[in-house]
Parts: structure tokens; C-alpha cells; sequence
């Protein structure tokens, strides 16, 4: 790693640059003066206690016009007792995993004071942001030079920077040689093997990790599936038992993946860390504004919004503007579905090859209009959400996925359970499904792999033409790479990325029994994406700040809630199916109780199936115990060691 | 309270019983001296530092035979660093809930280094108890005088004298000023008001004042069930809107107040602070055995029984054991309904008042018969989980629970759902729902408060007879209230009461359309079970010791999925029941359909409104929240105090 800073060890030997600010062209001296002498300063001055160095050219010459650039880094100690501060979890020397402390820093695995490589470029990256998010405004009342800009005593400095446009971004670096073998491990080789998730992780972090290996997880659990299926296409099975069966099984199947991934994803965060660290306190998100209160957790001083206003602005704002959104979508489904009718008319009038094609001229139409309206909705929703001013990060992306979920699923299936459950049409469903399958995937994949290939390209060019005075194979200098990076797209998180595997993951299970062949076409579309979102990560975008997380969030929930529909959804198709339909042939209610029946004992079993599997494996279970025992242990040695002592008897 | 003590002070000032050991009247003094040195040793001994004194007469001479009665206290400096060790949580002065630590004693509410009342007594035996089980074998490798009851390092001294039979019991005094008093509060009084839970806790612990809560709740919600009930009964409602609203209401109706009683549940166990206490590391069980191998959390050397053996012997053994019950209980259901149809037969032949009577005979004999099979099922449950052999007493609850629930619950509903899915009678139904009801809770009533009251009238006979040679009003000594203490029935824990008041919840909820006079019953009933209960705690039975508890665990669990049936029996209901047969007259299809969707509709609405509704009010998220705050702002304190100072520049 030392290689890829090499230019400018030449002038500061332990000074390696981690994170990028940008500061707008115009800001003042007086303000540059005070953010840097603030970021130095020490930590008992209300300090952060890191280092700041301009970015020059390689030449040592300053650049033209106004300084800008800043790398920030900081001394391998105050890194150490920054991983400290954000209750870091690392390995010990006994393989087990602790939260690191300065103090017992020789127990842990790696560690030497000379070994700069103990902490992950990743946790470096995530420890400066930690300390630049809580470099808070002391006595200051705003920002010098920027008198509009107001601060109070505890309001993170950052935050208003950037809020007031006069912090542009900041960023961490890519590490060039780091990143050049992830790719080679990752996507460079063409044998097929496992995802480098650890590697992943150390380079991005464990968010990111984390939904690459449920990406993997899950193409491995529809690959059954998908294997099930194509015997059902190729010979056309459709008996009666064979149907009730694959359906049955995708049924169980999908709650058993979705309880071993929680344990899968147990194992991998265990081994990470990210499961036994403790959730750091919440600050109020950037976007957040208020009138200055006192805060009742912390009792300081911040913007305060009443509960009750936003409560006002989500129900009877938010809520009927999304209701108004699903009632416009089922309108123009019904569009949709007269264009159908208008098509099949045509076919039977004059029956052509070009009239056969025609056919599938209105599922396309549809599903690109499905995709445009997603995509504009996206931006209401954002802006809704960013205007019902949730003070929590965490609670805004939840109304946020919340709103984006429901509309998705409205506007994806809705046709489908149409013409499943009003029409009774299985053939047009069969059909409609997989021409929306095939469309969506064709069209998310232009948008991740071939739009991210051809800009990639374009930038390769951009770059080949700057670099062009110096030697071409040679890295990049500092000063170049960057100036490329900070015009680099911003990845804004794992969002997109799971909903399209959530949109995926109802394409196959709600109507399995009808579409064996869905899981096949799942499959073929995740290798893919793999590929694609791999390049997305390390040539498109920014390197993103890592983020620790211990699991999927709530998207666990989303494919739950998915799984429990579609047992409703696939008692249903099944019970209308004529093969079903033709055993019962006197007496429709025997067969509609008998249906429900079966729907009530899956739903059932699949509740009994989620709670008799363990979240954790055993192994990971007696690990945390055994943690939870030590501290326990340890307080107590601690209350005796302290106050009784010999001074009792 | 120093006043009941009164008798002891005399000769030691500072020394209160509060727990007594009654040792196997043939001890060898040999045990009994070691036993008491353990005891009285000093922590860094290893022992647990507490004060033992032997029971005498109140004439200072020994009693006849053997002492094999000891009382065992503590000072008030032993208490409160006893207090730290098991984490009490007590109120500060500025209100907020806080884990006592004898270090900032002085900032807790009522604290005073002379007032010995800061603990109450309840809290004080529940230290004493936890340094009892605390008390581990250091080198010997047997009781002393018992080489058969082997001990190895670590292993709980007083466990080991029970499952020898040395010691044959451990348990807290009652205090008969306080007792007094709560039971004027609680039952002394005609005047209908709360119950005193706050005193219940002072003096029964956290785990009976919560049960007594959730009876107090479970009425009051209970009443507006039972009001809008009454008209149906009185007026004899059966217009299809009536009964289906009045269904909806109580469906809707039970999710609310299991949702509201979390809320309420958090509410008195913060104020009672186990909310906030961190949980023990779980000890294995007094009955569980092993060979002895290493246990993997704590590293110590401990009694091990391979988890395979165990699954064995629960899906070979335990499993088929509870299916041939469950079998067993349907045999002797269709016998019942033979006996009914005999007796219908009977009544048709010979009209007359007997044979009117007749008709009832079968239920009531049914239900004598179900009370029966419950109880000596109870007891093959408890043996099968004995033998199972779990490590941790909450994981043999759990299957005890679970067990005892699946059989009670069949064996008290199979009938009622013969009666109503498969004979399609709603009036038979409706009569072996109330004979059921009426007789099971006579049942209980005898059992849990007439037998008492006679066992109670027979004590005080006793007493006054031993007591008659001292003057009759005053209080009793303490020689001769351990005496009569120790002879009282043990309470083994709210399993029963919970169990009842479970399967109440499923006479009311799961039939509620089509007898709404159910909850009127369940009403009266609870109301006479809060007073029979509460005479059972204070006068039939030994003090219990405190069980600090903060919910009211695997009981939620069990109401909520009797809720969730209770949706799907009453949408079936509504949906046999002939006035809404009569409207769908032509298509029972139709209907069905209905029927399934609105139960759906419920059941999302159900998870929604449980996912919905916080489980804490915000006043107490917020105050949790304040100390998650608090704590993390510790330790980042506390890092750069331990670590940087002024060393670092």
C-alpha cells in the first residue's frame, strides 16, 4: 500500500491521506483557516486531533487559482483510540472477538505498534469520518466569514459546512494497488468461484459486503429452484401433483433460505465484528431542521421538530399523495389492458408474424412505463420523505423504503394478480410474467452494466489523454487520482440494489406454480449483476464510506412479508387451476375449503419453521455467551475489587 | 418494621433474619460447622460474607435435639455491595432510573448510610439468595461428612446440599408488620380500588406483582367485551351486522390491549427498574446432571449432557408421549359426545325436568374429566421435562410451557371445535361453551380459594393453639412464626394462574360470536380470582423469593397466537352461521371467498397494528434512550481520559 502514496511520502513520512474535502472554489481564507486549525487542533481543545495537508501538484508547485483540496489523515495512534472511540471489534490472538481498547491493544491478532495495516483502510476511512461528524461547534456562532451560517454549542460542524454549500464533499481515496487486486479476486479472473467477501469488506465495508453475499446467497438458493423448473418447462408438466408439489416446495423453500440466510449473515458479521458492536448513538440527520430546542435524550441544545407536525405531514400529506399514485398506476394498468385486448383483436383479424409480434407490444410498452413511473415516483417519495424532516437517518430511509416498497410491488404486480385473480387467465399470466421478468432484468442490466461500461470507457479516455505527458502504464499521481475521483458518481447506497433483488424475488415466488421457469431466469440475471455491480463498485463511483451493519435491515422483513404472500398467492393459483379444478368437479366449495385449509397449515408451519430455527448457529450462540459471561464476570470482580478490598473487615 | 424484630434485637441490634435454612434433622455437626464457616467467610475466602445465626426459644435456651434451623442475614454495607453485584436498579434523585453502584450511592433517591430501609426486604432476600447460589466449591472435593455428595470446583455449594437431601429448604421470612398492612391495602378493604402493585412488588418481587398487574389489566380490558355482550344476550341480537361488528370489535378489539399491555408492562417495570437490569448469566438447574467435562462459555468445569442426547430423547420420547395424549383426549371427546347424543336420545323419550337436567350431565362430566386429565397430564409433562434434561431452568419452563399448553388447549377447545366445524351446531355450541366455561371456573374457584380459605382456617387453629400460653393479640415470635412458616406449601410460580387465565382468554375470544356472554363471566370470574389470589399469597403459602422479571415472557406469546386463531374460528363462524348463509342464498362460493378475504384482511391488519403500535411509550424510550446516550458518552470520556491526557502531544 505504501507503493500507491509513494509521491508523497517524499515530503511527510507517516502522513498517508485517507479522506478527500472539497471545499466550494470561493471559500474564504478566514473560513479555510479556522476548519483547519479546528480539524488539528487537540482533542481537549474540542478538537479532532487529525491531520490536514493541502493537495499540491507532484511538481511541489501550488496549484493555480484557490486551494480546495484537503487530505486528511491522522497519526497511527489516534487512529488506534479512534477505533476505540467507535467501539471497534477486532480478533484476539485466542480467535475470539473483542471490542478493542487501546489499553489491551497486545491481545489483539496483528497487532504491532509498527503495523500500520492492523486496522482495514476502510476503518481508517470510517474513524475519520466518525471524528469529522462529531466535530462540534464550541462557543462559535457561526461559521467566520460565513455569518448566515449559525452554529450552537454542539452542532457538528460538518454537517452546517455542507449544508451551507460551503463544504462540497468529502470522501475517502481509493487505494490504487488495493483496489486493482480486489478487482483481479473479484470479477478479473474467469474461473467461477465465491465472492472475495472478505476482501470486499476491507476494501468497502460491511454494508456493502453484506448485500454482495446476500446477492451470492441468494442465487445459490434459487439455483433448486430454478433446477425444479426446467423439467416442468421442457416436458410441460402440468398433472395436478407435480404442480402442487414444486409449489409446496418453493413455498417452505423460501422460508428456510430466508432463516438461513439470518444465520449465514450471523457468521459472516461475527467474523467481521459488526454483530457484537454496539450501535453508536444517533445525531440528527443533515437534512433535519427545526427551531433550537433542548433535546430531551441529550438534554443540549439542537433543532427541535414536534412529533405532531410530522405525524400531520406523513398522514395526511404523504399518505393520500401515495394512495393517489397507486390509484394512477392501477389506471394506467387498466390502459395497459385495453391496449391487450386492442392487440389480440388485431392478431385474430389478420394473423400474421408481424401480428404475433405485435402481441408482445403491449407487455413491453408496459413494463418500460412501469420502470419510468418507479423512477419518477422515486423522486416524489424522496422528496416527501426528506419533507416529513424525520430527525433520523434511520427513520427517514424506513418511510422512504416504506413508500418506494409499496409502490413498487403495486405497480410490478398488480397486472399480475389481475389477470391471475380477475381474468382467470393463466396463459396471459404465464406469458406476462416473463415478459416483464425478461424486460425488467434486460432493462436494469443496461442501466448497471452497459451505461457503467460505456461511461467507464469515456473516463479511460479522459484519463489516457491527462496522463498522457507522464508514462502511460505507469499509477496515477496522487494529484491526478484525485481529480478524477471527486467527479466520479456518488454511490448513494445499497437501496436500488436490493429492491430490484426484492421485485426478483416476488417474480418468483408469487406465482412459482405457474412460471417454473422464473428461478432460471432469476439465476442467469444475479451472475450477471454480480459482474456488473462489482464493476459499478470499483470503476463507476466513489469509494464509499463503509459503513458497519450487523444485517439487512429491513429488508429481511420485506422478503419475509414477500414470502407469506406468496403462499396466499400460490394456494390461490393452484386451487383455480383447471387440473385442480377437475377433481372437484361436483362441488367448488369442498375445493375452495380444502385450499384455504392447506393456505392456513403453511402459514402455520412456516411460522413454526421461523421460530424453531435458531437466528444464530450454536457455535456463534456459545461465542457471544461466552462474552456476555466475561463482562459479567469482570463487573463483579469489579465491584468486589473496588470497595471491599480489605477495607470491610 | 424494627418492630416486628423486635424480640432479636434484644441480643444482637444489628442483626435481621431474613432468609432461614432448615438442614436434614440428622446433620452431622461436622457439615453444619463447615456449612456456617462457608457462609460466614470472607469474599476473598470465597465465601459469602453474610451473617448466620442458630434459631432459639425466646427464653435464650436451645431448643430440643439437633439445631437444624438457622437464620441468615446481613450487614448493610454486605447488602448494598450485593445490590451492585446483582445489578439493582433503583430511582436517583433527579428521578431517572439508574444501576445502583455503591460507589455513587449517595445520589440515589432515599439513600442514607443509616437508613436500612433503602433496600427493600424483598430485594435483600433476593441478594441473599443470589450469593447463596453463589457460593461455589473452591478445593474440596465432597461435603464434609458426606462423601457421596461429590463437589468439584465451581460447583454451587447449597445445590449440591439440596439434591443431597442435607438441606431440605432455603426461604425468606415473611414480615408480619408489612404483610399486615399489604393485606388491609390489598383485601382488607371493601372499597373497590386498584391493587396495590407497587407494594405487592416491595414485598412479593416483580414476577407476582406483574402477574397480579396482568390480571388487573386483562379484566379492566376485558369489560367493554363483556358490556357490549350483555344487549346481545339480553335482546338476542342475531341480525348479521350486529354480530358481525360485535366480532370485528373484539377481534380488533384483543390485538389492542396485547399491544397496550407491553406499553403498560414497560411502564411498571421501569418504574420497578427490571427494565433496565441486565440479565444474569443462567446457572444450570438444580436437577440437571452430566458427567462432568468443560463448559464452553464459562471455560469451568461443570456437569455437560450432549445436546444430541437431549433432541433424542424430546423427538423420540417426549414428542409420540404428547401425540398419544392429544389422541387420548380425543378419544375421550367423541365418548363425551356419544354420552350427549344418549342423553338427547334420553330427554326425547320421557320429557321431564329430570331429564332436562340430564342434558347438562354429559358437559359437566366432561369438563370434571378434562380438569382431571389436565392435572395428571401436568404431572407426566413435568416428569417427561425433568428428564429431558435441560441445562437452564427458562429452557425447561419452555418446553413445560409449551407441553402443558398444547395438550390444555386441546383438551379444552377439541370439543367446542367438534361442535362447531364439524356438527355445525351453533346452539349446542353455545351451551357447552358456557357449561364449559361456568364449570371449569367453579373448578378453580374451589381449588384456589375455598380449599385454601378451610387450609387456612385449620392453620389458625393450629396456631392459636401453640400461641394460647402467650397472650393471644399479640404478635407471634419468631421462633414460632419460622416454625409455622416453615411447614406452609411452597408456591412453585405463575405458571398455573397464567395457564388459567390463558385458557379464559380462549373461552372469550376464540367463540366470541356466538357467546358474547363469555366475557361477562370471564369478568366476575377475575374479580373473585384477584382476592382468592391474593389470600393464597399472603396466608396459604411460604414467602416466595423475589424474581426480578421485566415482561411477562412466553405468556405474550401465547395470548398473541390465541388471538390469531381467534381471527380465524370467528371468520369461520360468521361465516356458517345461517344469517349469512341467508344472504348469500345462491352462491356459497361467493360467500367462502368473502369469508376468506375479509380473514385475511383481519389477519394483515392484526400485523400491522402490532408492528405499528411501539412496544415502549415514548416517555420511556426516551428515558432509555438517555442512558444508552449517557453510557456511550462514558466511554468515550473515559477513553480519552484513560489513554491520551496530555501524553499523546
Amino acid at each position: 500500500m505504501k507503493e500507491s502514496w509513494s509521491a508523497f511520502d517524499t515530503f511527510e513520512p507517516h502522513f498517508r491521506p485517507l479522506v478527500v474535502i472539497e471545499l466550494a472554489k470561493d471559500t474564504k481564507e478566514e473560513t479555510k483557516e479556522w476548519l483547519i486549525q479546528r480539524i488539528v487542533d487537540k482533542k481537549k481543545n474540542g478538537g479532532a486531533q487529525l491531520l490536514v495537508k493541502p493537495l499540491v501538484k507532484e511538481d511541489g508547485g501550488k496549484i493555480d487559482g484557490n486551494q480546495n483540496l484537503y487530505l486528511v489523515g491522522a497519526s497511527h495512534l489516534r487512529l488506534l483510540l479512534g477505533a476505540e472511540t467507535v467501539g471497534l471489534v477486532k480478533e484476539c490472538n485466542d480467535n475470539s472477538m473483542r471490542t478493542f481498547t487501546y489499553s489491551s491493544r497486545n491481545t489483539f491478532k496483528d497487532f504491532a505498534e509498527d503495523n500500520h495495516d492492523f486496522l482495514t483502510m476502510a476503518e481508517r476511512q470510517y474513524i475519520i469520518k466518525h471524528e469529522f461528524e462529531n466535530l462540534r461547534a464550541r462557543d462559535e456562532r457561526m461559521i467566520p466569514g460565513y455569518p448566515q451560517a449559525k452554529l450552537y454549542p454542539g452542532k457538528s460542524i460538518m454537517r452546517r459546512l455542507l449544508t451551507n454549500g460551503i463544504l462540497l464533499q468529502i470522501f475517502p481515496l481509493h487505494d490504487t494497488e488495493e483496489l486493482k487486486k480486489l478487482r483481479y479476486t473479484w470479477y478479473g479472473q474467469v474461473k467461477i468461484s465465491y465472492q472475495p467477501l472478505d476482501e470486499i469488506r476491507c476494501y468497502f465495508g460491511e454494508t456493502i459486503a453484506l448485500y454482495f453475499g446476500f446477492l451470492e446467497y441468494f442465487t445459490f438458493a434459487l439455483v433448486p429452484m430454478a433446477l425444479i423448473g426446467i423439467p416442468y418447462y421442457v416436458f410441460a408438466w402440468e398433472d395436478y401433483d407435480k404442480y402442487v408439489m414444486f409449489a409446496s416446495f418453493n413455498l417452505l423453500w423460501s422460508t428456510v433460505i430466508l432463516e438461513v440466510w439470518k444465520r449465514c449473515c450471523a457468521i459472516m458479521t461475527y467474523r467481521w465484528g459488526t454483530l457484537l458492536m454496539k450501535r453508536q448513538f444517533e445525531e440528527p440527520r443533515p437534512g433535519f431542521h427545526g427551531v433550537l430546542g433542548i433535546n430531551s435524550v441529550t438534554g443540549k441544545e439542537e433543532p427541535v421538530y414536534p412529533s405532531i407536525k410530522r405525524q400531520i405531514r406523513i398522514y395526511l400529506v404523504s399518505l393520500p399523495f401515495v394512495c393517489l399514485c397507486l390509484y394512477f398506476s392501477l389506471y394506467v394498468m387498466m390502459i395497459y389492458f385495453e391496449l391487450e385486448t386492442w392487440a389480440l383483436d388485431f392478431h385474430e383479424e389478420n394473423e400474421s408474424y408481424f401480428s404475433n409480434l405485435m402481441l408482445f407490444v403491449p407487455s413491453i410498452i408496459y413494463a418500460v412505463v412501469i420502470e419510468m413511473m418507479n423512477r419518477v415516483y422515486r423522486y416524489a417519495a424522496e422528496f416527501l420523505t426528506s419533507w416529513e424532516n424525520h430527525r433520523l437517518e434511520s427513520s427517514h430511509q424506513n418511510h422512504l423504503i416504506l413508500k418506494v416498497l409499496v409502490f413498487n410491488f403495486l405497480n410490478c404486480f398488480a397486472s399480475l394478480f389481475y389477470i391471475a385473480f380477475v381474468l382467470f387467465d393463466m396463459k396471459l399470466l404465464r406469458q406476462s410474467l416473463a415478459t416483464l421478468l425478461i424486460t425488467s432484468q434486460i432493462l436494469n442490466q443496461f442501466v448497471e452494466a452497459l451505461l457503467p461500461y460505456w461511461l467507464q470507457k469515456r473516463h479511460n479516455k479522459k484519463v489516457k489523454k491527462r496522463v498522457y505527458s507522464i508514462k502511460v502504464d505507469t499509477d496515477l499521481s496522487l494529484f491526478e487520482q484525485v481529480n478524477l475521483e471527486k467527479e466520479m458518481g456518488t454511490y448513494i447506497g445499497t437501496f436500488d440494489d436490493y429492491l430490484e433483488l426484492f421485485l426478483q424475488f416476488g417474480y418468483v415466488s408469487l406465482f412459482s406454480c405457474v412460471y417454473p421457469l422464473a428461478a432460471v431466469f432469476a439465476v442467469l440475471n444475479n451472475i450477471t449483476e454480480m459482474y456488473s455491480d462489482a464493476l459499478k463498485m470499483c470503476r463507476v463511483f466513489k469509494r464509499p464510506f463503509s459503513q458497519p451493519t450487523e444485517n439487512i435491515g429491513v429488508w429481511q422483513l420485506a422478503f419475509e412479508t414477500m414470502s407469506v404472500i406468496s403462499v396466499v398467492t400460490n394456494c390461490a393459483l393452484i386451487g383455480l387451476s383447471p387440473q385442480v379444478n377437475s377433481i372437484f368437479p361436483d362441488s367448488k366449495t369442498d375445493l375452495i375449503l380444502i385450499v384455504v385449509l392447506v393456505e392456513h397449515i403453511l402459514l402455520a408451519l412456516k411460522f413454526v419453521m421461523a421460530f424453531v430455527i435458531p437466528d444464530k448457529p450454536r457455535d456463534i450462540r456459545i461465542k457471544l455467551a461466552r462474552l456476555e459471561f466475561e463482562s459479567l464476570e469482570a463487573l463483579k470482580q469489579q465491584v468486589w475489587a473496588t470497595h471491599l478490598g480489605e477495607q470491610m473487615y
